[in-house]
């Protein structure tokens, strides 16, 4: 079943303990869908200027993700710089040129609009709103959002969350949201704003999902070199998103807890793949069976008796 | 089969943001002897002062530890007052008073010496390594320790490291001891230095077991309402080495990778009903059906597919 991403591309420059590494293709969709390409069909609506050169289209081209919905618009694409703290598990933003990203109106192409799974990526709650106005039935659709959007938008936020199917977050986000300082009781309260499952991403800490009939707490994969954690969330739903996305929805059959936790474990496999390498160089290059052995070690990881 | 402890015993004023008990029965071998009596017998080396109430030494006696290797001595109990952050993930000690325990040299008692599972609580190393010189054959033992150790008396770590068979540490320790920042790292590195496995306490986020034939993670039992951590590392200690103690380790049966995942199942528990209440309240008050209905709620949370 295909999959449509809406969200940003980007050039990152990423300073890290590591190493820096200057005007990578970045930005939350493209993470996503070099992530969900390893499972499905991805369909992109994205935003980038004039100055997106011509090779990274043909990456993502190459990698089997359909672009019809990327816009390429006067002006720059959307840039980030940002600096890694020395355990890399903080980050410093230092400079942001939103570009063309600034008054990005994602518009879905018509050939895009019965597509049965939709990531929102970060992204104001009006415009992640939008995107649902604009498909046709009732897709299968999961949402991130950011403290920023919390502290602003928060009624958009909530309208959003009483439409969608399932809310990834991390770990700050969700208190923020709810007003709980403990976890479970956090991600029980985002349960009850509305979707029918909340991920709650804790980086080096795994991820729990919570919905009503279950909960679920995985590990990271144990990754022993981080080289760079930008895009690891984005990686994680674009791996979580694209599993599911290759039962079959219409039935349901891809929300079965059994396959919601296969799902969890294919994003953590994902995310641990992105930060092994600067921006998506690990991502684009991946193998399937790398996915599988990594996937199996993690179960492994986790096997009780 | 019956497991000797060796720790601290302590009046404990603990500050929180939901509260403030003062002078609570404490110490390392109060909460390891009540979480691990739940699953064996329980011999306890420690030391006490005039002061120490008979109220106190009646509740453990009541729960059938063995206090026979507690020395009671002029002068007054280790006292110990710290004050909890806003989310409890830290704390500051406000005051320690060492009193009786500063200059503890443990006797084990002849009765004792043959006890075929040992727990060594944080001390100084030396006086760790003391312990283990005095008991006959080669117990299964573990130790705990702390970066003041670390930081001071590193070479005598490093010696008891290479006769203990389990080291148990937080993540800051295990980093520390190592100089590895990466967490996956910094286990393995401690597995070098000689104990035949390595446990690594997260806090709210878990642990993972390290040894050369199977790495583990397991989360922590998802608790709504953290009332008091102190004594959750010790518990955990305890529920650990009281399951395992109930295998055969004359025949190694206590240390299969199915066991060491079930222990440390049951070290989480027990840690998760300590940080329900004040102090020792909700250790020294559980029953057995709790501690099941608890392990397999834990083990759902984990439960792949």
């Amino acid at each position: 079943m295909s999959l449509l991403v809406v969200g940003s591309t980007a050039f990152d420059t990423i300073e890290t303990p590591n190493g820096t590494a200057a005007d990578c293709l970045g930005g939350s969709s493209t993470y996503f869908s070099l992530a969900a390409r390893m499972f499905t069909k991805v369909r992109l609506v994205s935003v980038v200027g004039a100055d997106f050169p011509a090779a990274h289209r043909q990456l993502l081209l190459d990698r089997d993700i359909d672009l019809l919905g990327v816009e390429q618009k006067p002006g720059k694409t959307f840039r980030w710089h940002g600096r890694y703290s020395a355990d890399m598990n903080s980050r410093e933003t230092l400079d942001v040129q939103l570009n063309t990203f600034g008054d990005f109106r994602p518009k879905v192409p018509d050939a895009y609009r019965n597509t049965p799974f939709v990531f929102l990526a970060n992204g104001a709650p009006a415009t992640q709103r939008s995107v649902l106005e604009q498909m046709q039935g009732k897709p299968f659709c999961v949402a991130d959002t950011m403290d920023l959007w919390i502290d602003r938008e928060k009624d958009g936020l909530l309208a959003l969350l009483r439409s969608i199917d399932g809310l990834i977050v991390n770990d700050g986000e969700v208190k923020q949201l709810t007003g709980k300082s403990n976890l479970i009781q956090a991600g029980k309260a985002a349960l009850a704003l509305g979707p029918k499952f909340v991920i709650v991403k804790k980086g080096e800490h795994g991820c729990f999902l919570f919905s009503p009939s279950f909960h679920y707490a995985l590990p990271a994969y144990p990754t022993e070199d981080v080289v760079d954690p930008t895009g690891a969330g984005d990686s994680f739903a674009g791996g979580f998103m694209g599993y599911l996305a290759t039962g079959d929805q219409a039935t349901g059959e891809s929300r079965t807890p059994a396959n919601m936790k296969r799902a969890v474990a294919y994003g953590t496999v994902m995310a641990s793949l992105t930060v092994e390498g600067f921006g998506t160089d690990r991502l684009a290059s991946v193998d399937r069976a790398t996915i599988e052995r990594r996937y199996h070690d993690l179960q492994q990881f986790v096997a009780g008796t």
